[in-house]
C-alpha cells in the first residue's frame, strides 16, 4: 500500500470540503477529525470516507454550511440540531457545550439530532481530556445489525467511546462498535477474499455464516457476543442504549429509520426524526474528587492492568487506547497507508474538483 | 424445587436483617431489593445471597447501621460514602440524590464508595422511571474476570443497567454483567455437573476451557465477546469503564483490590480505597425533550423491535426487561422456586437467629 503524509492528506480533505461549500474553519475541523482516524489506525473512518460525504452532498442530503443550534436545554443538558451538517463539524461544538455545562454544574450531556456521520467516536470523547474531564461519545448509524433472534437489520454498529484522563500515564480511551466486529474489519477480509470467523455475521435468512460479503448480500452484522449463548443480547442492549440516547432523546431517526450513509440508498419516506443522532457527555473529575487524586489512581489502575500476567503466546495486556496511540506515533512519521481503491476515490475527487492529489 | 411465597421470603429476610442490627426501615429496604431479584428471576442475587451478607457481618466487614453521607458534590454530581453498609440500602438513597439533582439541573450522577454488594443493578436503575427519568446503575465487584490476554483476574462481573420509560409499553430495562456469562449461570451448570460452552471461562493457566468449575479452581470468567476475534476487548472496556466510574471516581477499591463478597476470602491488606463502588445516574427526560413526545417515540421503538421478523426457530425478538417482567408476573402468584442448597442455608439462618422459616 502506498503511504502518504498525514498533513498532505489533511490538506487535500480541507480543499475538498471547501469545494463543496464548507466555510474554512469547518473544512479544517472536518479534515482534522478524518485525519485523526487515519492517524489512529481506524482506516475505515478516515479519508476513505471523504468520497462518501461528497456523494451525500451531491444528493442534497448534506448541508455544507449548517446553522448548528441549541434547541432545548437545562443546566446540565442540551439538545443540539445539526441542521443536516457533517457530523464531523456538528459533534465538536456539541461537546463544547457539554464541557461548558460540566464547568458550571459538574457534568454536561448533549443529545444531537439532524446530523450525519461524525467520524470516530474517540475523537469527540477525547476533547474533554485536557480540561481534566472524562469524555463520552456515542452515535447511531445506518441499520446493519440484527438484534438477538431478529432476521432484520434494526441497529447500526452504534459505537461508544469513553476517555478518562490519567496523570503520568497516557489516558484510557475506549472506542468500540457495539457489534462483534466493526464493518471496517469485514472490508479488510472482503479485499483479501477471506471468510470471517463464525459469529460476526448472519445471512439474509438469519442463518450462521462466515461469508465476508454476507452484509452486502442483505445479511446482518451481529451484536457483541455473537449469539445468545455468548451474550449477544448484551451487545443488543448496548446498541439499543446508544440508539435511544442518541436519537430518541434528541429527536433524530432511530432503529431502521436511520438514514443510510451510502448515497445510493435513499432515506425513509416516513422518517421518525431528523437525520442521525449522537450523544456526548463531559464529567468534570473534580466534581467527584480532587483531580490530582483521581489521576494518580488512574495511573495505578493503568499500571496494574498493563503489568498483569499474560496468557501463553501474548506479550502484554493492553490498556484501551494503547494501540491507537502507538499507531499514531508511527504514522505521524511514517505516513498513512492507503489502499488502491481509496486512492482511486481520491483521484476521482481530485479530478472532479480540480484539486491536486498529494503523492 | 420447592416454591415459596415471595412475601414470606421477604418477611424472613427482614427478620434476619433486623437480627444483625439493621434498623427496621433499612431491613425492609434490603429485603425489598433481594425480593426484587427473586421475583425477576435473577436467582443468584436474591435470598440466595442472604447468608453471604450475614457472613460478612459476622466477619465485621458489614456495618448494619451505616451513616450514609454525601462527602463531595456539585450541582449535578455527588460522592456518597456508604460507611461499610449493605449496598442494598446504600444505593437507593444515593439514587435519590441523583434524582434530586436531576430534578434541579436535568441530570444527577452519584459515585459511591465504602459500600458492599448492592443486589441487582436493575432495581436501582428502575427507581427514576416513575419520575419520567432515565436511570442508570453500575457497580464493581470481586475480581473474577481476566481482561483480554490476561491470565489474572482483575475485574468483577461489573454489571450495567439502563432503564428508560415508555408510555403505553412497559419500560426498556437492560441489566447485564459485562462478561459473556454471569456467575449465576455457571452455578446452574455446576449443580447439573454440565460443561459450559467454550468462551465463558478460562483455566488458571489462561487456557480455553468448558469446565463449569474453572473459576472455582482459580480460573477466570471472560469479558463479553469471549476472545479477541469475537470482541472480548470490548467487554473488557465495558468492565473497566464500570470499575473506573464506580471506584476511581468515588475513592472505592478497584481492579484486583475490590474486597471479595465471600467472607472466607480476606480483603487486601493494602486497599487502594474504601469498600466497593457503585455509579448511579438519573436523567430527566424533559431536560432533553417533552416527556410525552419522548415516551411515544419509545413506544414506537419498542413495538418496532418487538414486531421484527425472527430467525428460524425463535418466536420473538425480546425487548430488554421483557423476560424479567414476565417472570415477575408469574412468580408473584406462583411463588419463588428455591434450590435445596439455598433452603439449607435459610434453615441454618433460621436456627441461628431463632426465626421461623416459611414453608
Amino acid at each position: 500500500m502506498q503511504r502518504f503524509s498525514s498533513d498532505d492528506l489533511k490538506e487535500f480533505s480541507v480543499s475538498i470540503f471547501k469545494k463543496i461549500g464548507c466555510p474554512a474553519d469547518q473544512a479544517e475541523l472536518a479534515a482534522e477529525v478524518l485525519s485523526s482516524a487515519d492517524l489512529r489506525g481506524i482506516d475505515s473512518h478516515g479519508i476513505a470516507r471523504l468520497i462518501g460525504y461528497v456523494r451525500l452532498w451531491e444528493k442534497g442530503r448534506l448541508n455544507p454550511n449548517p446553522n448548528i443550534q441549541v434547541v432545548h436545554e437545562a443546566p446540565s443538558t442540551a439538545v443540539v440540531d445539526g441542521d443536516s451538517g457533517l457530523g464531523l463539524v456538528v459533534a465538536p461544538p456539541a461537546m463544547e457545550i457539554a464541557m461548558e455545562k460540566a464547568e458550571k454544574v459538574g457534568t454536561g450531556w448533549v443529545s444531537v439530532r439532524n446530523s450525519n456521520h461524525f467520524g470516530i467516536a474517540g475523537y469527540h470523547a477525547m476533547l474533554p481530556l485536557h480540561h481534566d474531564m472524562i469524555g463520552m461519545a456515542m452515535t447511531n448509524a445506518s441499520p446493519l445489525v440484527a438484534p438477538t433472534f431478529a432476521q432484520e437489520r434494526l441497529l447500526g454498529t452504534n459505537p461508544i467511546a469513553v476517555a478518562v484522563p490519567a496523570n503520568e500515564e497516557p489516558p484510557f480511551v475506549a472506542d468500540f462498535a457495539t457489534t462483534t466486529a466493526a464493518n471496517g474489519k469485514l472490508e479488510i477480509l472482503q479485499r483479501k477474499k477471506e471468510p470471517t470467523p463464525y459469529g460476526w455475521v448472519q445471512t439474509k435468512q438469519g442463518e450462521q455464516s462466515n461469508d465476508s460479503f454476507a452484509v452486502a448480500k442483505g445479511g446482518a452484522l451481529l451484536p457483541l457476543g455473537s449469539d445468545r449463548d455468548h451474550g449477544s443480547h448484551k451487545g443488543y442492549c448496548l446498541g439499543a442504549w446508544v440508539d435511544i440516547f442518541s436519537a430518541v432523546l434528541s429527536g433524530a431517526n432511530y432503529g431502521p429509520w436511520v438514514p443510510p450513509f451510502v448515497a445510493f440508498l435513499d432515506p425513509s419516506d416516513h422518517p421518525v426524526g431528523k437525520g442521525i443522532g449522537h450523544f456526548l457527555g463531559a464529567m468534570r473529575v473534580d466534581a467527584f474528587r480532587p483531580a490530582d487524586e483521581f489521576k494518580s489512581h488512574m495511573d495505578q489502575w493503568i499500571r496494574t492492568f498493563r503489568q498483569a500476567e499474560t496468557i501463553s503466546g501474548e506479550k502484554r495486556v493492553l490498556i484501551p487506547g494503547d494501540q491507537e496511540r502507538e499507531q499514531e506515533e508511527f504514522r505521524r512519521t511514517q505516513g498513512i497507508p492507503l489502499h488502491s481503491a481509496v486512492i482511486d476515490n481520491l483521484k476521482e475527487l481530485a479530478l472532479k474538483f480540480r484539486v491536486d492529489l498529494p503523492s
